[in-house]
């Protein structure tokens, strides 16, 4: 087999078959194939897509790369939620005690933030004393003691996909579908999870623009997952605005402390509960989607989802006193309001342009090195739809220094007021099952 | 400038600019552009094409990489001639003393043979002295006093050809119209012509196999030449057969001395005379190409042609005698017929395997390191639409051993012999002006 003969035939458009995809897999990662052939490689895919077939192997062989999680300790079909990333999106920290509470075990393998998206773990470590370094056996024992636990990323998943990544991130070929579901799919199948929920975002705060994108990328990761055995559904949801009203590590775990008690903003709490009862289904703790959202949002009501988050966080060594008394989380020193320039109804809230100005009062990491401060952010007062007087405050600015002007005028610029009516964007836009 | 972008813009099918180019060409050569990301970059090309001011300022890049001959001290218009590659094509040792004799100066540089395809410099080297290694202000010299001299590849000519074509070579990126339409023109405008004639062969013995490649390929380079300011054109002929009768370098002298004198094959020399008028035409030694056709009819006939080659080959210390006396050509020890074995009519004679039969004889190189023997070959008695009577030769073969079963093998498989009437392939398809 020669890796020149492998560029040609994609470069023709005819499909690899699986001993010349893990041929290519096998010898980049080892590193007999140079660069150079692998980049004309990445190109030629990008221009001539791979089939579903194809998807898969590159999937199964950059996991056969490294490490594979062995979670068959836990006892129950382990249900794994990923997003793709959006401003706001605290869904983890609420889903995961939730379905935790109807007896699904929750083993999440979760990252941190980076640019204008946050990171679960960033979110959890606002918790005091909270920590996600343990052992495999330890997250094993905790996952079935209390069904839920997270840790960070560990072991040497999908090498592959690490290489991979970072030659294609110098070569103009990150954006393409094959690419990304099989990069993203080959992580979670090797975190060794049994079925997937995806949240797939679409909107100007997400990564994929255009809802068609978000669908197309979503269509492949499912395929993905259900070749290869790992029962997998998406949700394409809305992004365009940031979910929830919280934007910032320590704002957002408040905010998940009110949704678990039934009070959150309404965007967030629907999420939830749609992504939650996915889950639920797959792990086949309800029937329908319809039994499960019931028994969730009966679950959200009664205490109970709020008393599986609680002993959550005492479980990893976190204050569980913060959910009763979240003023314990670190605090911003000073607070300002943005208020209207002018009366109307928000038409825009741009999402990744409210990200990047809570990554400029310290909220985010602008390169994985960088340091981040829990405790600042931006919380919203308005959404898209909603009436808004000259004077009213827009949303509260939570930041170390007294000096934020040019974050305002950023925020300004990224929430339009119009006049008339506006129309408010659909939370879930799409559901993929195959 | 960021190649990224470039690649990037690239990729997505936009046109590159000038300064977007040269920063490729000059960077890559450079070495301050990776090769992983000009591998991405000519895959991007492959698949997305380059405008035609694209492939002239990519052209105009690659010759500015390097050394570029000043050909002005050669009084009147320099007209070069380039063949794509064939078998048996012995066309320069005849155009070149032939167009030479109407006074259009004739100022080539050529290379050696590589593969199924013979070399200039190669076949000239049968003549015994003839020699290429002369100094420039000689090759001038030469040129102005006989109007015609040959050199070898000198000087630094295009290195940025040389080194995007090592990586094309590994990356399944060679077979691109503007990739191979630069490359052949940079050469060929460092080497300082004022006009180019073009022969681009089509067929199973040439690159381009099909007409229709064939052509956009001249059209490329037509475009090329002509977008840069040096006249060019291109006649599209006939490589489905070998091209005269001779394939092996002291053959095809033999022949092409023959033809000088009048008696060459009919189609060697209509090809010659076609070459030929275009060349006198655009050298502005005639008006019309039917005058130059006349003119270079009668100098085959009235022996001038013959006597300027003569005077070639003794301008380069070549034994000049030769011309007399073919016999004082180096000649193998060995010859054998191939008969027949069945009566018919010659339907096919495939040419790239006839190359290959003549290189197993030892008349072709396998690698550029690979010594050949100038003496052997393959002489055709029979050309495709010929009749022929089982037993009646339909070839000879000058070998150097008395072993030759498997050049015989593969020489049977490449003439077939059919029943009926044959159409004749045209000696020419096309004439690409623009």
């Amino acid at each position: 087999m020669r890796m020149y003969d492998i560029i040609e035939r994609k470069r023709d458009g005819q499909s690899l078959t699986s001993d010349e995809i893990r041929f290519v897999v096998n010898g980049y990662t080892g590193g007999e194939i140079p660069d150079y052939q692998v980049s004309a490689l990445l190109m030629a895919i990008f221009l001539q897509d791979m089939t579903e077939a194809e998807r898969a192997e590159l999937t199964t062989a950059m996991v056969e790369s490294g490490d594979q999680m062995d979670l068959s300790a836990i006892s129950g079909i382990k249900v794994d939620k990923h997003s793709t990333g959006g401003v706001g999106d605290t869904t983890t920290l609420i889903l995961a005690p939730l379905v935790a509470s109807l007896g699904v075990p929750v083993a999440k393998m979760s990252g941190r933030g980076l640019g204008h998206t946050g990171g679960t773990i960033d979110k959890l470590e606002a918790i005091p004393g909270f920590h996600v370094e343990i052992t495999s056996d330890e997250f094993v024992d905790l996952v079935n003691q209390n069904k839920v636990a997270v840790v960070g990323q560990t072991g040497n998943l999908a090498p592959a996909d690490k290489k991979l990544y970072s030659l294609r991130d110098v070569t103009a070929t990150v954006n393409s579908i094959p690419l990304i579901a099989s990069s993203i799919m080959s992580k979670k199948i090797a975190s060794g999870t049994d079925a997937i929920v995806l949240d797939v975002k679409t909107g100007a705060g997400a990564f994929m623009k255009q809802f068609e994108e978000a669908k197309e990328l979503a269509r492949a990761m499912v395929s993905i997952g259900n070749h290869i055995g790992r029962n997998t559904m998406a949700v394409i949801s809305d992004m365009s605005q940031p979910l929830g009203s919280a934007i910032g590590n320590a704002l957002e775990v408040r905010e998940a402390i009110d949704t678990l008690q039934g009070n959150g903003p309404h965007d967030l709490t629907e999420l939830c509960l749609e992504l939650g009862s996915q889950m639920v289904v797959l792990a086949r703790k309800a029937d329908t989607l319809d039994e499960a959202k019931e028994r969730l949002t009966e679950n959200l009501n009664n205490g109970k989802a709020f008393d599986h988050f609680k002993r959550f966080l005492a479980s990893q060594g976190g204050d569980a006193r913060v959910a009763d008394h979240p003023e314990l989380l670190p605090q911003s020193p000073c607070t300002f309001e943005l208020l209207a320039k002018e009366s109307g109804v928000v038409s825009k809230i741009v999402a990744d342009n409210i990200g990047s100005a809570a990554m400029m009062l310290g909220a985010g990491r602008a390169t994985k090195e960088s340091k981040i401060d829990l405790s600042v952010g931006v919380v919203l007062h308005k959404k898209i739809g909603d009436a808004v007087n000259q004077g009213e405050p827009l949303l509260t600015i939570h930041a170390s220094t007294t000096t934020v002007d040019r974050v305002k005028e950023k925020l300004y610029e990224s929430i339009i007021i119009a006049d008339g009516v506006v129309d408010t964007p659909p939370l879930i836009y799409d559901t993929i099952t195959e």
